[in-house]
């Protein structure tokens, strides 16, 4: 830390992301949710020496084109839309402009890891509503607040997802508060809730081209909002990084926005990947939270979270392991494609094998 | 404006960056600095379709290959660089958390126009120090200062440099504020003080792609300094947007960086340029201020600026007019071709001569 660093930043904690190994040779990379598919067609035929060239001039600050693109999509006009660098950068900017009267946040305990560090950052209060006993988001929690509200739809890292009308009922009862469902994984099976921003200019919804998109390496999220709510984080962009996109993501998303089919095609891939692999894993003693992610949250009855973690890697497979309270026996595993997880389930074989092996309690546990 | 921004925020002012066209055909641009000349030979190799597919990856956090190949350049340890989405990002890093014990910060009264929103989206204070009267920024006003001190060397948007004994001189009375000395021009004929980083801990230098290696649209910064105040940044930014590089921009970064035959080539090429234009200019009664940037400040004699720059746009040449006091009579000129500077030159010709028949006054000024 040096001497130029202001105070009320020097206890800060900084997010940690998942793991990024160079060496992705021998490793089924199931850790960061990212999609195991590669972009759309016309992503791959766009990203050209031509517009290399071009990479000598300024982007579009508006990225009005990607704007359009998205707007296409939902059938929302443009100036509803805001684009950033990555849906964090959105976030960053949520959590620094809108922070209510009383600069409070309420999200749930577990969720993104992100939120709190937010908070600190800008230097308002976290309100950690715990889950429900099944891990659920319980919308009574969150009615008549006194700040921002911030969920993720469907939860991270739990997979699970809240309902239209649940939703509906937060939206409602805080009207002068804004809502934000963060949507970075609810094109797998959940409902968006883009729907009800015509009855509501408190909800701000944010969504990435990270997980349903192929491009989590692209960095593009947007904000779909009020137009009022819109052009105050245009506001805040201008002021801190006009030219937030690059040229070939602006040129990338477009082309992903656009080829509905390919997107539809890949996420009902991924969903019926997903599906195979929670029944099979519940076979073997697993108990996985009812997901509608491309990712799903596992605990067994027998082997602690971290020692199946730790042993996975011994087979070049990375997930992600969280140990924090409530959550220490569970692993995070990103849907791969169907042969990933079919070597993920030979390897957790093995692994309940050899521990079988070495502990002998382990009968006993099973039958309890 | 909508209910739910924070009041701090309503009175701010966002920056406003040079127009981007979306047709150029036909279209001069040199209003934003960019460089006429692609990317290094390897920038537009690296940018494939194999790279496309690995978008569906986050990128490097770190973007630890990036930093390497900037240490390699200056023959600097990667622990003293750290990498942004553009330098605007870097800066807006600084401005948040290196605000000093009265949270101010000192540059000059004409420079970066994006310095002074930063201090308002902070809440920090600005002080504006004035320039010299033949615009030059006199180092004896930031001796002793209280603050963090700012200075883009070369000077924008007059292009004038400041000699490294002089900023060596501000460093020396400032061993306990913070120097940061934005270099975004610097490759075009100034001094990089990137050598006085051994001597001086409190000095941060700033740097970018988008001018003097051909990747505006890659937007890529990078900070040199002090391990302990690059740490103070990355702790920042892994708490506001950690993925802030996007994988094509980091590979883009790595080969332009590698390859210092083409950057001296074109650096070159565009200070010949510079200089070629700058005598036929000063033949046609134009002012200039010395430049050492990509770009020159210039004023004439007779036509007032804002005139020049309306009537250069229907010749369809766009530089940039600021129209604020004491550059009222410029506009900036950014270095292109030698095709585009005659062209400019021959518009100039034809657009002095118009004048002179529009305005009788005409002979009588130039006399004066």
């Amino acid at each position: 830390m040096s001497r130029f660093l202001d105070e009320r930043y020097k206890e800060l904690e900084p997010y940690t992301p998942g793991e990024q190994p160079k060496n992705l040779k021998r490793l089924i990379k199931l850790n960061t949710n990212e999609n195991p598919y590669p972009p759309a067609p016309g992503v791959l035929k766009i990203i050209s020496r031509e517009e290399a060239e071009g990479l000598r001039l300024y982007s579009d600050p508006e990225a009005a084109e990607l704007a359009e693109a998205i707007g296409d999509f939902y059938g929302i006009d443009k100036s509803m839309i805001m684009t950033g660098n990555g849906s964090d950068e959105i976030l960053a900017f949520i959590f620094m402009i809108f922070q209510g009267k009383n600069r409070r946040f309420y999200f749930p305990e577990i969720s993104y890891s992100f939120y709190p560090v937010y908070c600190d950052v800008f230097g308002a209060e976290a309100v950690k509503v715990p889950l429900a006993s099944d891990f659920s988001v319980n919308p009574r929690d969150y009615e008549r607040a006194d700040g921002t509200i911030v969920i993720t739809n469907p939860n991270a890292p739990t997979g699970m997802a809240m309902s239209l009308k649940d939703i509906e009922r937060i939206l409602k009862s805080n009207r002068e508060n804004l809502v934000v469902i963060d949507e970075a994984y609810v094109d797998f099976g959940a409902e968006s809730c883009v729907k009800l921003l015509k009855g509501y200019d408190n909800l701000l919804v944010v969504q990435t081209f990270s997980k349903s998109r192929s491009l989590a390496g692209a960095r593009i999220g947007f904000a779909l909002g009020h137009e009022e709510v819109i052009a105050d984080l245009n506001r805040i962009k201008f002021s801190f990084n006009p030219y937030n996109l690059n040229r070939l993501s602006i040129k990338a998303g477009v082309e992903a926005m656009r080829d509905r089919e390919y997107f539809e095609q890949m996420t009902g891939r991924i969903i019926r990947t997903r599906e195979k692999f929670v029944s099979e894993m519940e076979k073997m003693g697993f108990i996985l939270l009812p997901s509608k992610a491309n990712f799903v949250f596992a605990r067994h009855e027998s082997i602690p979270g971290e020692e199946y973690f730790t042993k996975l890697r011994k087979y070049n497979i990375i997930v992600r392991y969280f140990g924090k309270p409530r959550i220490r026996d569970f692993v995070r595993i990103t849907i791969g494609t169907d042969n990933e997880m079919e070597e993920l389930l030979t390897a957790t074989q093995e692994i309940l094998k050899e521990y079988r092996q070495e502990d002998p309690q382990y009968e006993k546990k099973e039958n309890t």
